[in-house]
């Protein structure tokens, strides 16, 4: 009997991604420490985690701490019923999982944007373009607002009848509440919400779906049981019923964002675009601003094809912010 | 244009397992707290979590946290390269994952078992049969020692010649480490090992697949980026080092079972079979006794087709020894 062809799909190169010190450490070893890593949309002032129940760890998580996590997040996303969302270990999760349960389709990603999308889908077998403009297809994936441009496309917009619709709301809840489909889901349609960028708690792993309550069921029954970590539905739950946080943060975000824009056109940076949480520059000589950076120990996000783009995270406190504005001039 | 069918795979009801202690608790609502939950073979004494730093929770897990991860797994697995590990969520999610990555097959599980597998393959369109004896087919599928009767198979028996093995070595840990295939890995063969059982922390989510380095790429390949939590990696990378909390923790689960064994023989129980971890009994009346139990806020495990069946995993300590022995008599 031989052995099945379980490694037969072609296993393209990793993509690349912001939030990894290693190979920024090695490129530049007499920067000084603690490095700032802009490269990231992650919220720089994370939720705080403190005094967690020791049976998190201990027990398999409970089908109640999911219920719990679950109602939390319905009231935070303005979804009125929680059997409509499903939680997974991160956002990254879904997206890896999505392209599995449709049968080969036609895939419109509207790009560029987060690559992962169209990855995940090509890998699948899917017949996936990157489109400028949304166009007939089987599958269109928009990511709103986009990443890196941070542009922002009205629900209205979204609402036309197409085929199947995934909207990635990765970075929208520090924007207008009505900007999210969430609330109000239009047919045929799957809304990601990611958990670790907004509370700042990427190392947590939480992520949701939110979608018609068979594509909900059929999307836990894939992830099978316990997928959530007892950790991310405890800390998950606290974060995502706590208002008073996200208002300071959404305050606090804006603030920051504005200050740093600043900075960055002092520094001759063209400003393209970005969310509260992040800001897309065009610089003449981004590669010699990245050097620049690099050496006084400050990490930010390059695009292979747009070579005089930057992503830039937000510092995280006054002494990073007065790290960042001294290696920008 | 048509929604895909999304929703189109037959998805059964979920299958029932221990350690989740709602239902128990409404059926038994004067029971005293805290309950006693051995309807899971989770080591009781967990292993300490403290002083996780923050970065843990706020960053992106990085490849070098993974890395070190397999690399204290590699040492305690006996494994030579620590690039034949992929570290997942939990096992149950590579459990999910692996039907996804053959085409559809014949497939016999040697049980009864533990559940999960037959489910998953079987949801996925494979040809699935569970078998008291291992016979031809494309995947096999050993849970060894099995759970729940605590059967276990020679490596021996195990190596000779069939198509793809899967082994699920999920409660080897505290027997002989000859046991494990995992050091000396047969061709077509994968070994999935937890981690949450061992080191009494199942919340965590963590779990590992042991393979030829094509297949575990391809695992890793679909898991996708940061499918594993920062806290689950430096918990991890802990606990498997630590091979002095393992050696004691591997002496106290031994008496501590041969103590149990005597409280359930004088309680009327057979002994069936078992590990370190859990001990599956008879009893004439097991439904009588899984009252009594209730009544006294104990909770085991019972097996719809094995009515005469109950599975007890071990009390953590003294009190709740007294308390269980209490109830047993």
């Amino acid at each position: 009997m031989s052995a099945l062809p379980i490694t037969a799909t072609g296993t393209a190169e990793p993509l690349a991604h912001g939030g990894d010190l290693g190979a920024i450490r090695r490129r530049f070893p007499r920067a000084p420490e603690p490095w700032i890593d802009l490269s990231t949309g992650i919220n720089p002032v994370p939720y705080p985690v403190v005094d967690l129940p020791k049976e998190i760890w201990s027990r398999l998580p409970t089908r109640q701490q999911e219920q719990a996590l679950l109602e939390a997040a319905a009231v935070r996303f303005g979804v009125l019923d929680p059997a409509t969302i499903v939680a997974a270990p991160g956002t990254q999760a879904l997206i890896q999982l999505l392209p599995r349960l449709v049968a080969k389709s036609r895939v419109a990603v509207l790009g560029p944007t987060y690559e992962e999308h169209a990855h995940c889908w090509a890998r699948q077998g899917h017949d996936v373009a990157v489109v400028s403009d949304c166009e007939p297809a089987d599958v269109t994936i928009v990511v709103n607002p986009n990443n890196p441009t941070g542009k922002l496309l009205a629900p209205g917009m979204l609402r036309q009848d197409r085929g199947r619709l995934i909207v990635d709301e990765a970075f929208i809840d520090f924007l207008v509440p009505g900007a999210s489909l969430a609330g109000d889901l239009p047919a045929n349609t799957i809304v990601l919400r990611s958990f670790g960028k907004v509370y700042g708690l990427a190392g947590v792993r939480l992520g949701f779906a939110i979608a018609e309550k068979p594509i909900v069921d059929r999307i836990r029954d894939e992830l099978g049981p316990w997928a959530v970590s007892g950790p991310a539905l405890e800390v998950g739950r606290r974060a995502l019923g706590d208002s008073a946080w996200l208002q300071a943060a959404t305050a606090r975000l804006a603030a920051d964002r504005q200050k740093f824009d600043t900075h960055l056109t002092s520094a001759g940076c063209e400003i393209l675009g970005g969310t509260p949480l992040f800001c897309l520059v065009r610089h003449p000589d981004a590669a010699g601003l990245v050097e620049k950076l690099g050496r006084h120990g400050i990490h930010v996000r390059r695009f292979v094809r747009k070579p005089q783009w930057l992503r830039f995270g937000l510092p995280a406190n006054d002494s990073e912010f007065r790290r960042v504005a001294a290696a920008l001039t």
